[in-house]
């Protein structure tokens, strides 16, 4: 560790603060800025079209030369789904990732094509790096996912401690618990600042182990007469290891829907984290020639995500498995906020095709994310002088920064922190200093960033009350009307119902346009004439605002 | 009671089954067509711009002369939002309703301009009807609104009961408990078919008594040392009468806000069901003369709906009421499943502002709907010989079928319906024989049903990605292009910054419009092969898919 003056240490949340997705954190040590995790987020019901959010990195791009590296804490889309656009401008970085998180993220970059010019350096929790004169370790932390840790990096004023996502499982499925000692001794040698997961702080307690789900996946499959079809996160790879294990255990053959679920098991086995008999995972076309009985199935769709296996297989969609009476359905999973609805109808389909469903009674979930007691834990191991609660939605980080209080951080050392907000410390002190840029980055299909407000506004419109065009041929000097108006609606009424109203608008327009080319307007003018006329007339007899957009003619 | 021969009975809903919401159920004796409830659903995120969902009453229109009665079972918009609708081609027949429920209804057909046309009639639980020689009674279940009744229909077979949503609460706010040998010695005499709400079928135990609120309410309001905002759907109006009581015993007065808190306040003290001191209400512009610490304001936006009080508050865009430091709001509901992440913004934006913040982690809120043990006595209690669970989705009505075989109830003898499927009780048996038209009426702005599948398609396309036109004027004869392509997009990229693109589109369409000329297409063709190559084009730049119109002018 090299001893030196007092640096000037910076932290700050590019994504992950005030919402659940898209993690980015950045630590800025004098001219050096570490990044940890670069993920995505699932837009919401008002990004209409859009298909995924990643952060704006507009502060890195500017201080490209300044970026040192990029951790990732783990394999999951929030971690590094945002990394396959972050590296087109910062391919020179490298990324420094553990065995399971690199062979996720290389999925990903050989997807993009980007996987050949970018740096990625395996680490496990035991790695010590000195980077830029700074030193940096890391510490294993239980998860969802195997092989996750949280980073540690030290500073002349103390260690910045970045937990990654975590709970204590005393019982991991994987065997490999948190390192408690080596957080004792990171809080033991002095913190300066702990940047803790929010995302369960709201809930009393403690999770509970992921262990608690194998016995109770075991017993249902036990219990299953005919076929047990299991719906999870395909990134959740200890619970695919207790599906696998409890599909042994009752003598029964595993296989595999649904595209990213196909890709985890292969990277998970190929990798070693993933461990069943070579016989146990079958083809999906040799599951029909097997008794119902010797048969699960692994699958995406616990979201109720439209195109997903799971849900296809309800809607009777799938092209090799649909949903019979004494099948056994199990979502092992909670609905994403957001995702109860979708989740409730492909549950409902799937009771009405015959199913047994079994969803929220029994314990076939559990979440990744400790509660209340976990965070306490965690605060009163590394007990840090400052406190950034992230990881969360604002609320979820009100109620971390209150646990935080109990267990004796001081109130003013605890910073509730929005996307770009930099706190900086500075010795004695530390304080909320400037903003840098931070936001969303839309991407609609391989638009990055080309979708903004006006777009956006422009579809919502489009989608409440449909769009109606005016096409209009006239000719200027001579002030006459050549041909139309002629009203075309997409989205706003079946015109064949309307006809009546639709004449009348015709009729209105008309007049409308005469008087306009009578007073000599200009185009603007008539165009807006028309817009306020129609829009005016067609709220009238409907009570509804669609686009209007007039087309004018020259000739 | 009439003694005749056995008559043929049918029972089905139109609404209600297979989803939460617009409640509509019928029961034909013979002739005689009697209707329970007429309620509306809010749409699904897939209804773009639609602003309520109606059951199909085709087959009532169809034979609006053999429909008797509608009698309604409690003040809910699920119940009565239907009704100023329903009404317009049923304004003959008389509305049967308790006194807070006609109150309410009465709201919603002055609104309407229907009130004067229609016929209410005011019941009590321990009203008796004959009509068209059927014998008719109602007891009185719990809920979270006062005045709600079940129906009783006698038929020669035993009686059709309906229990309307309930819950046994043994300690209800207004002191009345439900009709418990009333519904003992209906089951006594014989029940034909048992119809009962399956909202909490999956919830194990019982539901709660709505008074454990009033004393958490009572202390949440004790302890706050600013303002206490709360936050409830307008219609729970035993949670109003327990918010007031909570403010009186706190010495401190009450303002309401929300067009529709304001109108069923009104209505509920008006008619009796709601009661406070005179002075303890009092105007909103009021408040900011009180000292905080003397301030309750009771508003809309539990569900965080975008224009509701609570939700403008939190923005900051109310006219009378800014959340800040020190107030205490509580979210004295839980959200409605897809209201989730609308609820959880409310709650960011709320902590944001100062506010401390109190949802579900103390107990403000309980179920108005009775969960297994309560459906279980319900069972017990009636003694039906044969069973349809309603109000609920599929999944609740499974749930709520395995409750009713616990209970003794065989299960061929348990019909699980859709909307439209018509159980027939023919003497010995009951079979469900044939189907009626049932679905959803789309109601957008004053449409009644001008909003079907294409225009939901069309909306939901423009949702999307967006609108590309392509205008041209063209001279058929002479097989010239005279003026265009000319591309005009809403909600599909930034035209500024895309202009490349765009000019290249241009040069595309061009020559496939000189192509399709010279090759003498005509309209028909020459617009789809526009559509056609600017697809394949815009998707091959963007991976989207915008709607293109093209508009041809010919000169």
């Amino acid at each position: 560790m090299s001893k030196k003056k007092t640096e000037n240490v910076s932290v700050f949340a590019l994504g992950g603060v005030g919402e659940i997705g898209k993690n980015m954190y950045v630590v800025e040590l004098d001219d050096d800025i570490f990044v940890i995790d670069a993920g995505l987020m699932f837009p919401g019901d008002e990004m209409l079209g859009i298909d995924i959010v990643i952060p704006d990195i507009t502060y890195l791009k500017e201080n490209k030369d300044r970026v040192r590296a990029i951790f990732i804490t783990h394999g999951h889309e929030d971690h590094i789904g945002g990394l396959s656009y972050v590296l087109r401008d910062l391919k020179h970085v490298p990324v420094y990732g553990t065995k399971l998180t690199l062979g996720l993220i290389e999925l990903k970059l050989k997807e993009a094509g980007l996987l050949k010019e970018v740096d990625l350096r395996l680490i496990d929790a035991k790695t010590k790096l000195t980077i830029a004169d700074h030193f940096i370790t890391f510490f294993r932390v239980n998860h969802s996912i195997p092989d996750c840790v949280g980073v540690c990096i030290q500073t002349s004023q103390g260690a910045i401690v970045h937990t990654g996502d975590f709970k204590f499982d005393y019982t991991p499925v994987d065997g490999k618990q948190s390192d408690f000692n080596k957080l004792a001794a990171i809080g033991q040698r002095g913190v300066l600042c702990l940047l803790s997961d929010s995302t369960n702080a709201e809930r009393p307690g403690q999770t509970g182990s992921e262990s608690l789900v194998g016995a109770e996946l075991n017993d249902v499959i036990y219990q299953a007469e005919g076929r047990v079809i299991v719906a999870s996160f395909a990134s959740n790879v200890h619970r695919l290891q207790q599906v696998f294990a409890a599909a042994e255990a009752n003598d029964r053959k595993v296989a595999v829907v649904g595209r990213s679920m196909v890709n985890i098991v292969e990277v998970a086995q190929k990798l070693n984290y993933l461990r069943f008999k070579p016989k146990t995972l079958v083809e999906l076309s040799q599951v029909n020639r097997l008794p119902d009985n010797k048969v699960v199935i692994l699958t995406t769709g616990s979201q109720g995500e439209p195109m997903a296996a799971l849900t296809r297989m309800a809607r009777n969609a799938h092209k090799q498995v649909n949903i019979r009476l004494n099948d056994t359905v199990v979502i092992a999973a909670t609905p994403i906020p957001g995702n109860e609805k979708s989740v409730s109808k492909t549950i409902d389909l799937l009771f009405r095709s015959g199913a047994n469903v079994i969803y929220n009674q029994r314990k076939v979930h559990v979440s990744g994310h400790g509660s209340a007691e976990e965070l306490k834990l965690m605060l009163n191991l590394v007990k840090p002088k400052y406190f950034l609660p992230i990881h969360g939605e604002y609320r979820m980080q009100m109620a971390h920064s209150k646990l935080a209080e109990q267990v004796g951080v001081k109130s003013n050392n605890i910073f509730i922190v929005e996307k770009g907000d930099v706190v900086e410390f500075t010795g004695r002190k530390a304080r909320m200093s400037r903003k840098v840029p931070a936001g969303n980055v839309l991407i609609d299909g391989i638009g990055v960033g080309d979708v903004g407000n006006i777009v956006l506004r422009d579809r919502r419109l489009l989608s409440q009350d449909g769009v109606v065009l005016c096409v209009v041929t006239l000719n200027r000097k001579q002030k006459k009307l050549i041909s139309g108006p002629e009203l075309i609606s997409r989205g706003f009424v079946y015109m064949r119902e309307s006809e009546e109203m639709i004449s009348e608008a015709n009729r209105i327009v008309t007049k409308q346009i005469e008087k306009s080319l009578q007073a000599g307007s200009d185009w603007t003018e008539l165009k807006s004439n028309i817009r306020e006329r129609l829009s005016v007339y067609l709220y009238e007899q409907t009570k509804r605002r669609p686009m209007i957009l007039p087309i004018i003619m020259e000739i």
